[in-house]
C-alpha cells in the first residue's frame, strides 16, 4: 500500500534513506535451490555507485552487500533474503539548508504536503540511493533468468540531442562496460561523454534514454488485462527517478504507421513460429510471444544544478537553492543497471506467475 | 496475481469475454455515501460503445449496465458494487475460421501459449470489450472526484500525422464531444475524421495519441518509491489495449532539454505556493505538487484489417486471415473515455491511500 | 482492502446483498483446462441453499447459478469466471422496521458505526446469503482437488451438548448426505435433529461444530511465517458467519498435553515417511507433511430468535425487536459445504502458490 | 505470496534464520509523525527475549534492535523502517545431526518437502526466533494504539492442566510482569512456575493458553467478509509457531449455548450505546462495537525434548534424536508479547484500513 514492495511473486520490499545508517532490502518469494554468486551481484552494484568515474558523482560509496537471510551453502532457501548496504560517505551538513527550503523538481515540496514531516537530508527517501536495493534484487533477478536462458542488457542510446543510430539487433553489448556513458558504438559514446563533459562545466545538467532489450523469453509470460507485460514494465521503469517516459516495441512512432506495416507477419519454418517484423516490441495482449523484448526509458535532466536558483520555503517566502552538494550531471550511464534490475525482476517475477496459468 | 484487478483500495476486477454471455466487474473499496448518478455512467459508456457513428465498428452494443449490488437507495453502501453488461450484437460465426489459426499483432497467439485453450472468438478475453467494465468503474471514480474538486479530461491530440497544435491549458473542453474524433480543435478534428474515412476506404488503419489533464489534484497524493504517481498511471494507461507508449509532463522532450531549463520554479503568492513551469507534469518524486497533471499514450493502428493477410495455424501451417469482423478504422476516439477511467481510478485510489500517510 | 477477495493465486472476489438483485463473484487465477461440472457446482449449492428441509429457513431460494466468463466449450480458459445468481424469494418489507434498530448480536450497529449509512434488508451484505458465493468458488476448487487427488470431507460432529463420539477416521462420510442434519452416524444425527425440532418449539436457537478432514494433501503445502497452512484456514473458517471458534489437530486439548505424548513421531516403510499420530493435524511449521489435515469449527447460536427482544435504536432510544422472518434454528448443517468451501479454496490456493516454492 | 509480509496498509515483512547472521524486518505503511520511543521497544523485545530467567531456554541473546530507517529526529516519517537483530549466540554445531534427520513435530520434514534444500540450524525460517521481528512490529504498533487510546494486554492463562480462574475484566494487568510465567493471580502463577519446574525435570515440555483482551477499540473498525476483524486476529495468532487453537468471545462454549443466552442486548445510556454481555468478544459481522475485544490462543507442547526419540532420516532410515540444543520447557510465557504484538498489528491495520469506509 505504501509502495515500497515490487512484484508479485518475487517481491522485493526496499528501505532505507540517502543519509540513514543504511539502505537495504529483502527478496521474498525466490524459489529455493539458485546459486548465489555474490561477486556478479557486487559487480551490477559496481555499475550503479557513485564515485566510479569522473562523469558522476564524488559521493564515494562502496555499496558492499551484507546478505543476513535467505542463503545457505551459497544456495537460496526459499526464504525470504534480506540485505543492507551501509551507507559510509555522508555529508548530512550539506543539506542544513534545505530543512525548510524546497528545491526545484525534487521531491522537497511534495513529501512535506504529503507526511508534513520528512527527513530532509540528501532528499531522504526520495534520493535515487535507494535504487542500490534495486540492483540487489534485480541481480538476484538476472541469476535465475540465466537459468532459463534469458538474455536482458541495457544501454544509453541518447544523451541530450546525440542519438546512437543503430538498431538494437546491430549493437555489440561487450562494448556497453568499455563505454565509460554505456553507450555501445565508441563514436557516440565518445561524443556523449563530450557533451556531458562540456555541460558539467556550465554547472547544467542534461538527460537521455536508456534503451533495453530481452531475448530469448518464452512465448506466453504475461497476464492478459491489467497486468500486461507492458504495463508491468512501464511501471517498473517509471518508478525509477527521474523517468519521465516509456516506449515499448514502436512506441510514439506507432501512431504515425498503418496497420499494414505496422502489423507483425507470422512465419513459421520447421514448426517454429516467428514474427517477420517486432513492432509489437515482443508482446501481444499483454504476453510475450517470443520475439525479442525491447523498450526505451527517457530520463530527465538531473534537477540538482551548480547554479544558484530561486526558489521559496516552507512559510512561503524567496529563498535562494545554492548550488551545493555532490550530484551528477547526467545519471542516465548510472540508470543502466537499474533499468536493467527493474525489467529482470518483472520478467521473473512473470516466469513465476505463468506457473499455474494451466493446468499441468 | 492474474491480473484481472485494479488498484489497491478503489479496486476494480473485470472479468468477460467479446463474445459470452456478458462482461462485467466488481468495484471493491468505494467508500459509502457516494450519490451514484446512473445516467452519468451511462453516459461514459456511451462515448465509449461501439456502433455510435460511422467511423467506429458496426457491432452495436447498447452497453447497458446492470448494478447488482452495493448501492441502495441511490448511494454507495461501502460494499462492492457489482455490475454487469450483457453481449448482445455478438456475431461469433465470424470467428469460427480464427479457432486453429494466428490473427498478426493480435493475443491469438501468445494466448494459445499462455493457457493452451482459449476462447478464440472475436478475440474473447483479450478484445478491448473489456474495457467497458473498466468505464463504468471509471465512472464512478469520477464521480469521486467530482466531490474533491478534481477535474479530469481527455481528448485525441494526434491521428496518424494529423497534430493538434494546442497547448493542452488552452484548449476548450467542452469541444471535445462535439467533436466525432474527440479532438477539441475543429479544424484540426475535421482533417482527423477525413484522415480515417480515407483509411478506411483503404482497408487499412490508423493509430493516434490521447492526451489526459488532470486539474486540482492536491498535492501530496502518490507513494514515493515503486507506486509512483506516474508509475501506477503508466501501468494504468499500458494496461489499456493498443497503447505502446507513455509519457508525463515533459515525457520525451526531457532528454534533449538542459536541467536549467527543465526545473520548474517554486514561488509564492499568499502564501500560496506553485511552480512558473511544469515540465514535471504535477509530480515530482512520484508525489502530485498540486500543479496539472498531464500525460500522453501512444495507440498503435488497429491490427484487424479489412485486407487478406498472410499468417499461420497452429501446426505451422501457412494460413490466410480473410479481412471479415465488424472493426474500427482507429479505435483512438473510442479509446477516450477508457484512459479518462483509469486515470480516474488512480487518482482516487492516492486519494484513498494517502488517507493513512500521517497520523491525523 | 476491503476483504472481499479472498486467496491469494486463486482469489474469489464476492459480492450482493440479501435483498439486492443478485449475489455474485468472480474467480481469477483458476487454470485453464479444468473440466467444469456444471451440475457438480449446483448440487454444492443446494447444500447449502435454504429452504431444502423441514429445519431450515422457508425462504426458498433455488439459487441457480449463472457463469457468464471464463468457461469455453465445457473447460476453463485461465479468464476469470464471472458468475451470478439471483434472488428470488425475498421480503424486504420484513425488514422495514429494522431501519433504525439494531438486532441484538448482529451486524446492524457495527455497520452503521462503520459506513453511517447502510442496506438494512435481511442484513445486507452482513446476511450469509454471500456465502452462496463461496459455494461456487469451493465447487470449483473441489473440482480442481479431485484432478490431483484430495479428497475433502465436512460434517457435524456437534449440536448444542449433542456430540458424535467417533473419530474422524472411522466415519463413513457417504452417511453425510443422508443425514438432514449433516453428522455421518445415524443414531447422533437422529438426536441432532430432535434437539433442533425442539428448540425451534421454543422459538429460540442452538450452536455447533462442524469438522473437516482433508485426505491426500501432498506434504510441502504451506508458507512457513504469517501465510501458515492453519493460520490461512483459520482466516477461511473464521471468516464464516457465527463461527467463534477455530482448532486443528489436537487443538485446544494440546494444552493440557506433554511434548512427549504430543509429538508425532515419524516412521517409514519402503521409503515412504508416515507419522504414527498426528497431533498435528497434517501441518508443521505451516506446512502440509502428508498426513490428514483436520480441523473443527465452532459456530454460535443463530442471533435471530422468533421472540421479542428489547434492543436500542439509532437515537439510542430502547426499541423492540420482534420476532420477524425467516430464519435457521441451526445453520451448523448448512455451513458444512460453507466450510468445505473455503477449506477447498485454501488447499487449491497453496498448491499453486507452492509451485514457484523451488528450482525446477 | 510467500507469505513473509503481514498486515494491508500497516506491514511487517520479515526475514532471517535462528543462526543466521541476524533477523529483522521492515514496517511499511506507518504513518509519519509517530514518536518512537525505543526503549519500550526493547523493552518488548525483553519480555520475548531467551535467557531471561530459569524458566526459559539458556540461549542468551539481547536482542538489541537497530533500526536503519523510517525514523528521523524521533519520529517516523512515513518510510518504511528497516530494522535488524544480530544473532550473536548461535551454537549451530549443537545441529548438525540434524542435517539428515527429521525432528518430530518439527518443521524439518516439511522444509526439506517443500524447498528440497533448507537451513538445518536451529530450525532455521520455522525457529520462534523469527517472532522478534513480530515483537518489533508489534510494539511500533503499540506506541500508535497508545496514542488513540487503545489498551491491549495478554497474559497466560492456563499451562498444562493448571487454569486461572478469574474472568479477563477481574485481573489487574499490573500483575503480569510480575509473574515469571506472566499469569496475573500470584497464586495460580506459583502454581504454574512449579508445574513447569517439574516438568523440567523429567526433560518433557508443557503447553498452555494465552489470553488476550483490547480495550477501547471503536466501533466500526474491521472489514465485512473475508477479512473480518475475528479472521484477521485467528490468521495472525495461528501464524505464531505452536499454536493449534484459537476463540473470539463465548469460542466453543457458544456451540452448547442457546441463541437467547448468547445473544448481547444493547442499552443506551445518554446515547452511547453498549451491550450488557459481551459473548461476541467485541465484534459483530466482522467488526468492532466498542466492547472489550478479547480472545484464547492455545499453544501446544514444546516438540524439543530433553529426552532421545526415535525418527528418520532422509533415506527413510531409523535414526534417532538425542536430546540437544537448549530449548524452553513451556513457551507460553514468551510467546505473551508475541500474541500482543500480533494482535497490535490487526488492530492499527484495521484502524488504518477503516479511514477510507466512508466518505467524510
Amino acid at each position: 500500500m505504501a509502495g515500497n514492495s515490487f512484484g508479485h511473486i518475487f517481491k522485493l520490499t526496499t528501505f532505507g534513506e540517502s543519509h540513514g545508517p543504511a539502505i537495504g532490502g529483502v527478496i521474498d518469494g525466490c524459489p529455493a535451490g539458485l546459486e548465489i554468486d555474490i561477486d556478479f551481484i557486487q559487480d551490477e552494484l559496481s555499475k550503479r555507485r557513485p564515485g566510479q568515474s569522473d562523469i558522476t558523482t564524488s559521493r564515494n560509496e562502496q555499496d558492499k552487500v551484507e546478505f543476513l537471510s535467505g542463503i545457505f551453502e551459497g544456495k537460496t532457501t526459499g526464504t525470504p533474503i534480506g540485505f543492507i548496504i551501509r551507507n559510509t560517505d555522508t555529508k548530512s551538513s550539506d543539506y542544513d539548508h534545505l530543512k525548510n527550503t524546497f528545491r526545484p523538481s525534487h521531491a522537497d515540496y511534495t513529501y512535506e504536503k504529503k507526511y508534513e514531516f520528512r527527513d530532509f537530508r540528501g532528499g531522504g527517501r526520495a534520493s535515487a540511493r535507494e535504487t542500490a536495493a534495486r540492483v540487489v534484487g534485480g541481480a538476484i533477478a538476472k541469476l535465475l533468468l540465466k537459468k532459463i536462458g534469458v538474455i536482458l542488457v541495457a544501454y544509453v542510446s541518447q544523451i541530450g540531442t546525440i542519438k546512437l543510430n543503430k538498431q538494437y539487433d546491430q549493437i555489440n553489448s561487450d562494448k556497453i562496460k568499455e563505454s565509460l556513458v554505456k553507450c555501445p558504438d565508441k563514436k557516440t559514446s565518445d561524443k556523449m561523454q563530450a557533451l556531458i563533459e562540456e555541460v558539467k562545466k556550465t554547472g547544467d545538467t542534461v538527460g537521455g534514454v536508456v534503451f533495453c532489450q530481452i531475448k530469448n523469453v518464452p512465448a506466453g509470460l504475461g497476464e492478459p488485462v491489467f497486468d500486461k507485460f507492458e504495463a508491468e514494465l512501464a511501471k517498473a521503469v517509471m518508478s525509477i527517478n527521474a523517468v519521465k517516459g516509456f516506449e515499448i516495441g514502436s512506441g510514439f512512432k506507432a501512431v504515425e504507421m498503418k496497420g499494414s506495416e505496422h502489423n507483425d507477419l507470422f512465419v513459421a519454418e520447421k514448426g517454429i513460429i516467428n514474427t517477420i517484423t517486432n513492432f509489437s516490441g515482443g508482446v501481444q495482449g499483454g504476453i510475450s510471444n517470443g520475439q525479442d523484448i525491447y523498450f526505451r526509458a527517457a530520463f530527465k535532466p538531473v534537477a540538482t544544478l551548480m547554479h544558484d536558483q530561486v526558489s521559496v520555503n516552507k512559510t512561503g517566502e524567496k529563498s535562494i537553492i545554492k548550488g551545493k552538494g555532490r550530484h551528477d550531471v547526467c545519471v542516465v550511464p548510472r540508470a543502466v543497471p537499474i533499468v536493467e534490475a527493474m525489467a529482470a525482476m518483472v520478467v521473473v517475477d512473470f516466469y513465476l506467475r505463468t506457473l499455474s496459468s494451466k493446468i499441468g
